[in-house]
């Protein structure tokens, strides 16, 4: 048994060894990064089997855990921060995001309340309404006005938010009373996010009241479908009562024809979610803000810094018009969590913006980002990671053995070898297993396609050039 | 316009110069965390109008903004990390999480399936089987057998898992595709936490279908009046499917009987959820167990290692007895995500496990923090925090001005002057605003009443002897 007095804690010398010890090995790891495979190349159980079965009953050196890090644990991870990493939509960071995050694991604040830490609050805000003038949003998304942009963390969580939000603006308020009593609907396209599905069922609507809208040759949402769903689903006396668009659909980047979409919402009163997690970003440079076109009609919108905007995840800006609807769906106040701030009624307290309770304070990695880029810097990178996309799909062009799956608006194309299905597999499965690069697939009118994302921080002229020699490689090996 | 070729990055060695400069801000922060108004005294607004209404256009060095931080953001922080905080529940952290945490940054993976980064995964269900054993937890939930722990943001998270788990299996696994179509009657204690409603809510079942239990005179759930609450329910053709537990409530850190209420649920067929999100801790030492008597019969189970086991928030580690039950609730595939490994059903993907999507790399801190202290590590400062409260209500017992409120069975006194609500919330109000320490309050029995947590990592007797000393001084004012 340790003696009385014996403490266990690091010592504020010690945490500062040890910390330049870690930062150390980050800013090593990303001059290494190049030298592993993307995709982590371990069996399943194989990183547990290195670990022991039982905690430590007595603490180790740092330098063991460390080590331990750097020899079971490293071989394990798939590398999201590689510039040859492809699949998906990016995850991507940058140095000011990871030392903002930093600030905030020291500080340890939590910004439940404002009261609880107010500047964690009142920085989430300013920053949430940087980014409506950096995107140009509509002046409704902004706190000045009737609404409003919290930090969430990730877009499944802003679209569960915002459904919540039309479900009680629909019943009145009275489903967060009396449960789900009458029939309600909502609508997005096939190609929408899993997220509204299962926010569709954590809320008691039950995924049958989702209507699937077909989508058009550019797998964008067909308005006219929607319109015809909508009101066959009134005529059956059921409520139209949610729609969500995307403006950047996970499989393939199309944009839902929000000019189209917008009249429609307003003419049946249902609430437009506008879900622009991976493309938001673009609108940082006015040239691509043609994605947003129609924005003004959304009641709510979202968009992931964590996806595109060099900012650790998790950081999702999630905007509503009228913060009273979300706020009065989403508010409880137990004695506990009463103070005078929160009862002046003068200021934010984001627990009553979100799901959990607790919250950390996100936004200094945000403005970290924002102060050391600037808009113009983010602007570049943006710019060139299209340029290289662009770039890529011209190539894919100008070789007869494949083609283009999809129209590429922004920085992710979409693929294949002509050759079917079965090869397209191989070719994913060749080049994932070569560690070189890491590329994912979707299905588009059910066939197999490779998808191509450039968004990874250090992502460069010289990666994508090399994805494209390695696949060209990999297809003429099959 | 930047020239091509241009990068607005930091290299990695400006990214080392820069991580050794913040490692010590914070290291310095430590040193100096005594000298700060525990509670920040800032007016609502002044943060946010120190600083610029617009983005900045050009970035701006980093020595700027580090000074910012620390004159323009930092004055309007409460210092959860003080010493002297004693406010809510404690959300404490300490070096060894701060740093697994910039490894989680630095790394930047994404674990929303084992595919995108196996030890992401696998260090998870490894750590939180490693925490089934440290609290002697019921085998149940070892992911070994039939259930398993997953890392969720906040125990409001948890709850809500858990009610939807509970919702599925009540209706068969009908409400996900149908909605909440019958009549379902959730339970919880008066004193329960305030994310119980808001996930009855949620979940489309309504607040009317809450039945708010009362509790005995140490503020613990009346196991009769649940029974008989079930049993009115049921008599009137709802379906009782759900309790809500409390080991350790936020007002009172009162116990409810597990014992009793075990039994109660199996007899209703009804889904047991045990939130222990501060008090499970306390389950390291074998001497404090008795706060799990009963464990054995729970559905799910959650405690936050973010509150007093001095890991960064966020990490609630929820547990469920049987995880088909939960994952058939939350899951979704669409093809984007298909992957040999899932489909191979070997490995576990904790997107299924949760409300988001995405996932951060959380179990490196949680690592970090179990081999630095050891299992005795930290018995030895849990126990330390026990003793320090429980010398605190033995001082409250020694002053006539003063009462105990309710019973103090861990880390957590609460007490009152004899004197009245008016005198109390003055008494409150002076201390807070002294930034000598920061407390909170709650009502019990209607009565105004403050709450003493000892918490936060680095309080020692010291600080409780100081608090003590303040708050008879400021007694003596009034």
């Amino acid at each position: 048994m340790p003696a009385e007095g014996t403490s266990f804690h690091m010592t504020p010398d010690e945490f500062r060894s040890r910390g330049h010890e870690v930062v150390d090995w980050i800013a090593d790891y990303y001059k290494r990064i190049e030298s592993f495979s993307v995709l982590a190349q371990v069996e399943p159980g194989e990183v547990r089997a290195s670990l022991p079965a039982e905690p430590p009953i007595v603490g180790e050196p740092f330098e063991a855990i460390l080590r331990d890090f750097e020899t079971l644990i490293l071989p394990g991870v798939t590398h999201w921060q590689s510039p040859n990493f492809f699949a998906y939509f990016p995850s991507n960071t940058s140095a000011p995001s990871i030392l903002g995050d930093l600030l905030s694991s020291g500080l340890g604040v939590q910004g439940m309340l404002w009261a609880t830490s107010p500047a964690c609050t009142e920085l989430e805000t300013l920053v949430l309404d940087w980014l409506v003038r950096a995107l140009a949003l509509p002046e409704k998304f902004h706190s000045t006005g009737t609404g409003g942009g919290v930090i969430q963390d990730t877009a499944s969580s802003a679209t569960l938010c915002a459904l919540l939000a039309a479900r009680e603006r629909a019943t009145h308020f009275e489903s967060n009373e009396r449960g789900v009593q009458r029939k309600l609907c909502a609508y997005a396209s096939m190609q929408a996010h899993s997220a509204i599905e299962k926010a569709v069922r954590i809320a008691g609507i039950g995924a049958d009241n989702l209507r699937i809208i077909e989508v058009d040759e550019k797998f964008a949402m067909n308005s006219d479908a929607l319109a015809a769903a909508m009101r066959r689903d009134r005529e059956a006396e059921s409520t139209p009562f949610f729609v969500c668009a995307t403006s950047g659909t996970t499989s393939s980047n199309a944009v839902d024809p929000l000019p189209q979409i917008g009249p429609i919402c307003r003419e049946f009163g249902a609430w437009l979610h506008v879900d622009s997690a991976m493309s938001g970003t673009a609108a940082l440079c006015p040239e691509f803000r043609h994605i947003h076109d129609g924005i003004e009609y959304a009641d709510s919108y979202c968009f992931n810094p964590h996806k595109w905007m060099f900012t650790n995840f998790d950081c999702d800006c999630f905007y509503v018009a009228d913060r009273t609807a979300l706020i009065r769906t989403l508010s409880i106040l137990p004695e506990y969590l009463r103070n005078k701030a929160t009862e002046s009624g003068a200021v934010i307290d984001y627990r009553d913006w979100q799901i959990p309770l607790g919250r950390r304070f996100r936004s200094l990695k945000l403005w970290f980002v924002l102060r050391h880029y600037g808009i113009e810097g983010l602007q570049f990178h943006i710019r060139e990671h299209v340029r290289l996309a662009q770039q890529f799909a011209g190539w894919i062009c100008t070789d007869a053995r494949f083609e283009l799956a999809a129209p590429a608006p922004l920085n992710l194309v979409c693929f294949r070898l002509k050759s079917g299905d079965d090869a397209n597999e191989r070719l994913l499965e060749a080049l994932n297993r070569s560690g070189d690069l890491h590329l994912t697939h979707t299905r588009l009118n059910g066939r197999f396609t490779l998808r191509m994302c450039v968004g990874q921080t250090n992502t460069t002229e010289r990666h994508v050039e090399n994805a494209w020699r390695r696949i060209r490689e990999e297809a003429s090996r099959l």
